[in-house]
C-alpha cells in the first residue's frame, strides 16, 4: 500500500450538526471533490478518531452510514476503500458545487424555504402557525393505535381513501354545505389540484369546450388545457358567472366558484343557480363546482351549495383541506354523482394507487374528536379580525381601489377606480416586496383591472404595515 | 314550544367509545332516522345530563362538536335546534345504513381492514411489522423541528419535492444503483405509479407504441393504456426481455425491469443491457427503468441499473418507497433525463401541484440519520431467510413447480413443469385462503404457466404451514 497524503478533515465542534455527520460530510466533499479516488483506501476508525481527537465509536457509526449510503466498501481483513461503483464522471455530475448542466441552472432553488414563506399579499395563505400541531400529531398516534401497523399496508382496493374519512366528510359537508351524498361518493385526492386533473382526465376529450369565469382559477385552467380542451370564457360580475348572455354555448364542462368567485369575490347569485343547474341537466353537461374556501365565512350565512340543488346528478363538488388545515398535507375531495364513482376509481388506481394513508386516517380522527371544528371555528375569527384590519387600514391610507365583496373567504379583489394597467402596478408593487397579483393575470379576455389581496396568512401589525406601502406605491409615491 | 317526547339516547359504559362520542353518535342517529327532524328543539345540557346520569360537560362537548358539524343549531335565548340546513331528503341518502344506490352497493367496504391484510402469498408486501414507525416519528420530529411551521405551506415553487430529499436520493441511487444524476433531476412523486402515469400523459399520443415485457407489471400496462397508445408484447426468457428478434420493430418507450423482471424474476443480461441502451438511442425512444425492488438482493452484488450505462439520456430510472419502507407512504422517484425535467415539473404541478410535504422531510431526516440503511439492512437479512424458509418448504413438501430465479427480490415465480391451467390453480388456492396470482394474469400473449409467490410480507411459520397447503392443493388432494 503505497503511503497516502493524510485526508483533511474539518471538524467544528461549536457547530450544531453532529460530529458523526460532519465526518461523514467531510467524506463525501472529499470523495466528490476527487481528492478521494474510488478504490483509494482510508484510514481505520481507530486512525481517524486519534488524528481528530474525537471518540471511535463516532467514526464508526460515520462509515456505518456510509457503508450503507454505498460510499465505502469494507473488504474483510484488507480495510475499509472509497466503493469502486462510484466513478469519477459520476460524482462530478452529483456533486452539489459542481457545474450545472445549462437546462436545470437556475430552475431549481437549493432550498424552498425563502421561496416558500409567503410575501404580503399572497392569495390563498392560511397563516400555518395558527395550526394546532400538538392537537394533530395526538390524532395521528391515536390512528396509529387503533388501526395498528395494518395502516403501513397498501389499499389499493380503496382507491378513493380511508371509508371512515370519507365518512367523517359526507357529514361535515351535508351540514355545513348542504352537500347531498352517500359516503362512497366521496373520492379523496391529493389535494383539489388532483380532482380536477383527473375530471379532465376522465371527462374530455381533445377539442372539447370548457366554460369558465374569466378572469377564473389558473390551476383549474391549466387542467383543462392539459388534456387538450378549448377553454370558453365567461364573463363575470357582481353576481358571478354571467351565462345569460350565451344562449348559443355547447360545453361538456363548466368549471365554477360559485360561492366565492375566484378570484373577483363575487358570489353567484340564486337565479343563476338555479339557471345553472337546469342549463346542465338539459344540455348533459358536467358542472364543476370548486368550494376552494367556503369554511371561512364571516357574516352572513352562506348560500348552500350548487350540489344541493341539483337532481340530475351532474355537479361534481371539489374541496380541499388546504385551508381549513394546512396546503402541504395535500388532501382534497371531489363528490361524484354516482355514474362516475367508479370510473373516478380505475383513475385515481392507475394516477397513484391510493393517497397517503396515515394522514387519511389522522384527518378522519381529527375531524372524530372535534379538534377540526375547533380549529376551523378559530381561524374563521382570526380571519375574520384581519379582513377588519385590512379594511380599515386601507380606509386609514386612503388606498385607491374599491373592494366590492368582502364578506369573507382568504382574499378581497381590489379594483381601479379608473384606467390602470394592473400588471405594471403588481410589478411596481413587488419590488417594495409586496406579492399582490393583478387580476389580468387570470384573465384570458380584458377584464377590469384590479389587484388580488390574500389577508389571512399575515399578521394584523404585518397587515397595517404593508397596506399603507401599497397606498405609498399606488400613489405613485 | 309543544311538548316533545323524549330522546332515545342509549349509552354503554362498558364500551370503548367516549360517552361523548356516544351521545353524538346517538343525536346523529336519531336525525338519520327521522326520529329528530330539522328545525327541532333538542335538551338542553343541563336537561340531557340529568337524563343520563352523567356530567354536563360531556354534553357540552358533544352539542359543541354537533354545532361544528352543522347538524345543531344555536339560537340565543332560545336554545338548540337540529339545523334546518339538513333538508330530510338528502338526510335518507346520506344515513350511513340506508339504502344505496345500485351503481355503488358492493364497490366499496365499508372497512378496509380486512381486504388489506395481504393473505400468503400476495406478492410485493413488505413486513410492515419490521419497520420502525418509533425511528420514523422521531425523524418526523427532528424535521419539524428544523423546518418549523413552514413545511405546513405550499411549495408550489418545488413540484417536484423536496430539495434536502432529492439530494439524499441522488446520493443513495449513485451509491447503491450507480445511477448518474443531478439531484434537479430527481422527482419526488406519489409512489412509482404516479411516475408512471405522469410519463405515460408527458411522453404518448394516443395510437403511440409501447413496448413492455410480456409477461410484465399491470401497473404499467394500465398507465400507457390510460393514454390509449398501443402495446407491443415482448417476450420474456431467463436472461430478461427479447427485444433481439424485434428487428423491425419502433416504438416511442420501452419499459423494462431490468433488475429482476417482474414478474418471472429473471436478470436482463449486460449484453441485452448494452443493446438497449445502443436500440433507445439511435431509434430515439424512451426507456423507462423500473427498478421496484432492488433493495433486497441477497446473494450476488446487482448488475448496475440501465440509467448507469446510458450517455444519450433516453433512460428514465423509476424507484419506490413502498417496499424499502412502507407502502401506504406512497413515496416513489424518477430519474429525469436532462431534457424531461421542466416539463416533468410542469405537469406535476397541474397533477397535484406537489407531494405531502411532511413526509418528504421526514424521509429527507430518515435517510440523513441513517436509520433508513438500518432498515435496509435488517429486512434485507429477514427476507434473505424468509426466502430460504420458502424454498425449503417447497422441497420438503414436495411442490410441483421449478423456481429458477431465486437471489433475490420479494417475489418468487414457480413454473409448472408440464402443462397447466395456472388462473385455475389460482382459483383453487383462492379457496384455501391462499392468494397466489397466476404469471397469466400479467400476460398479453401465451406465456409459460406459472404461479407467484411473494414470501416477504409472512413470518417463516406462516411461510411453511402455507406452502404446505399451496403443495397439497397442487397435488390435487
Amino acid at each position: 500500500m503505497p503511503k497516502q497524503p493524510p485526508l483533511l478533515f474539518l471538524l467544528d465542534r461549536t457547530k450544531r450538526v453532529s460530529l458523526q455527520k460532519q465526518i461523514s460530510l467531510n467524506l463525501k466533499r472529499l470523495v466528490h471533490s476527487g481528492a478521494l479516488h474510488p478504490g483509494r483506501e482510508i484510514p481505520s476508525s481507530r486512525e481517524l478518531a486519534r488524528d481528530l481527537h474525537i471518540s471511535r465509536n463516532t467514526v464508526l457509526q460515520a462509515y456505518d452510514q456510509l457503508i450503507g449510503e454505498g460510499y465505502l466498501e469494507a473488504s474483510p481483513r484488507r480495510g475499509l476503500f472509497v466503493s469502486e461503483m462510484l466513478e469519477e464522471k459520476n460524482l462530478r455530475r452529483a456533486a452539489p458545487s459542481g457545474a450545472v448542466a445549462p437546462a436545470l441552472a437556475g430552475f431549481d432553488k437549493e432550498s424552498c424555504d425563502e421561496v416558500t414563506k409567503p410575501l404580503p399579499f399572497r392569495p390563498c395563505q392560511p397563516d400555518v402557525r395558527l395550526f394546532p400541531l400538538a392537537l394533530w400529531n395526538r390524532a395521528r398516534a391515536q390512528a396509529l393505535r387503533k388501526h395498528g401497523a395494518n395502516l403501513l399496508q397498501y389499499h389499493s382496493h380503496h382507491s378513493l381513501g380511508l371509508p371512515e374519512l370519507r365518512r367523517s366528510l359526507a357529514g361535515y359537508l351535508q351540514g355545513s354545505r348542504g352537500v347531498r351524498c352517500d359516503w362512497r361518493q366521496i373520492a379523496i385526492t391529493a389535494g383539489s389540484q388532483q380532482a380536477l386533473f383527473l375530471l379532465a382526465n376522465l371527462l374530455l376529450k381533445p377539442g372539447d369546450c370548457v366554460a369558465m369565469e374569466d378572469p377564473g382559477y389558473l390551476g383549474a385552467r391549466l387542467a383543462w388545457q392539459r388534456v387538450r380542451a378549448q377553454i370558453h370564457p365567461v364573463r363575470v360580475d357582481a353576481a358571478g358567472m354571467d351565462l345569460g348572455s350565451e344562449k348559443e354555448f355547447s360545453s361538456k364542462l363548466i368549471y365554477t366558484t360559485p360561492s366565492r368567485q375566484f378570484p373577483t369575490g363575487s358570489c353567484l347569485s340564486l337565479s343563476r343557480r338555479l339557471a345553472l343547474v337546469e342549463f346542465a341537466a338539459r344540455k348533459k353537461a358536467w358542472v364543476v363546482e370548486d368550494d376552494y374556501d367556503s369554511e371561512f365565512r364571516y357574516s352572513r350565512a352562506p348560500l348552500p351549495s350548487l350540489q344541493s340543488l341539483d337532481s340530475a346528478q351532474r355537479i361534481i363538488y371539489v374541496g380541499s383541506a388546504s385551508k381549513a388545515l394546512f396546503p402541504s398535507l395535500r388532501i382534497g375531495y371531489a363528490v361524484l354523482p354516482e355514474p362516475l364513482v367508479e370510473k373516478f376509481a380505475q383513475l385515481k388506481s392507475v394516477a397513484d394507487e391510493h393517497g397517503p394513508w396515515l394522514d387519511q386516517a389522522t384527518l378522519a380522527e381529527f375531524i372524530e374528536n372535534g379538534a377540526f371544528y375547533r380549529h376551523i371555528r378559530r381561524t374563521r375569527r382570526e380571519y375574520a379580525l384581519r379582513l377588519q384590519v385590512f379594511l380599515d387600514a386601507v380606509a386609514k391610507f386612503d388606498v385607491p381601489l374599491s373592494f366590492p365583496h368582502t364578506d369573507g373567504g382568504m382574499n378581497v379583489a381590489g379594483f381601479f377606480k379608473g384606467f390602470a394597467g394592473d400588471t405594471e402596478c403588481s410589478r411596481r408593487l413587488e419590488r417594495k416586496g409586496l406579492e399582490i397579483p393583478p387580476l389580468s393575470r387570470y384573465a384570458l379576455r380584458a377584464t377590469p383591472p384590479g389587484l388580488l389581496f390574500g389577508f389571512t396568512g399575515f399578521e394584523p401589525s404585518a397587515i397595517r404595515r404593508s397596506v399603507e406601502s401599497t397606498s405609498r406605491v399606488l400613489h405613485g409615491a
